[in-house]
């Protein structure tokens, strides 16, 4: 494992995470606490809505790549400490046994001007399934330390 | 409950949702699974973090409000579909014990030039504690149907 600071970050950095599948029982257990809509409940009602097939809910999708994110190889010295997302899209929907994996790239590096001891890093996270198709894309405002105090 | 579509939205029409308390269990059930940082998941660890606290995960966060959203008495036409997110901000963390409750506005409406059967409508929700402190702030792009096409 590496601990990255924000004297280690700068743009075009990139890191890949490990992978998780999600099966249909999780999917319908994370849709009924959090999101309980037909397209993400029941196969046979969501045959009747938008999407004609059970997909996952977006969040799920979203929570798996924190996940993803969480248990990954490079860490940042204060944890994955989000101040924001700037933006979320979800190209394409996750079916019942996607296999998730994502792609980190580092956007932007802004020391504090106000804190000498931390910067916000830009990171764009996008989520492929098995077949390389993106699932989800998003760019997070992270807090990273300084290694040494400006 | 009331069903809308893209005809009965316009900007400045508001609505609020019923109301959830999450508890020190949920907050560290929902981390084990999704975010296992220490400042979500160890009251003693999270004294040595950058909350100082044990805090829930911004993505429980914005689960809750997702699921205060379906629960709500507004009900879009094909549901809460989201085509996508602008931004998301946690301006105040949520604490063990806290109760959210969400305030959502439509910000624009805007009909689908390629799709005469639906729209976009851009929804600000604003997620509250129990002292109507703001804990997450959510602009969405959600696809609302007509209900006749134009």
């Amino acid at each position: 494992m590496t601990v990255h600071y924000l004297e280690d970050l700068e743009p075009g950095l990139r890191y890949r995470t490990g992978s998780r599948t999600l099966e249909l029982a999780e999917i319908q257990a994370f849709a009924r606490e959090f999101d309980p809509q037909p397209f993400h409940l029941d196969p046979e009602a969501a045959k009747h809505t938008l999407f004609g097939e059970l997909v996952a809910s977006g969040w799920h999708t979203m929570a798996t790549t924190m996940r993803l994110i969480v248990d990954s190889d490079v860490q940042l010295g204060w944890g994955f400490l989000g101040a924001g997302v700037e933006n979320i899209d979800w190209p394409n929907p996750v079916r019942p046994g996607d296999t998730l994996t994502a792609e980190n790239e580092v956007i932007e590096v802004k020391p504090s001007r106000s804190k000498p001891d931390r910067g916000l890093a830009r990171i764009r996270t996008t989520t492929t399934n098995q077949r390389g198709e993106p699932v989800l894309v998003v760019t997070a405002k992270v807090i990273v330390p300084r290694r040494q105090p400006a």
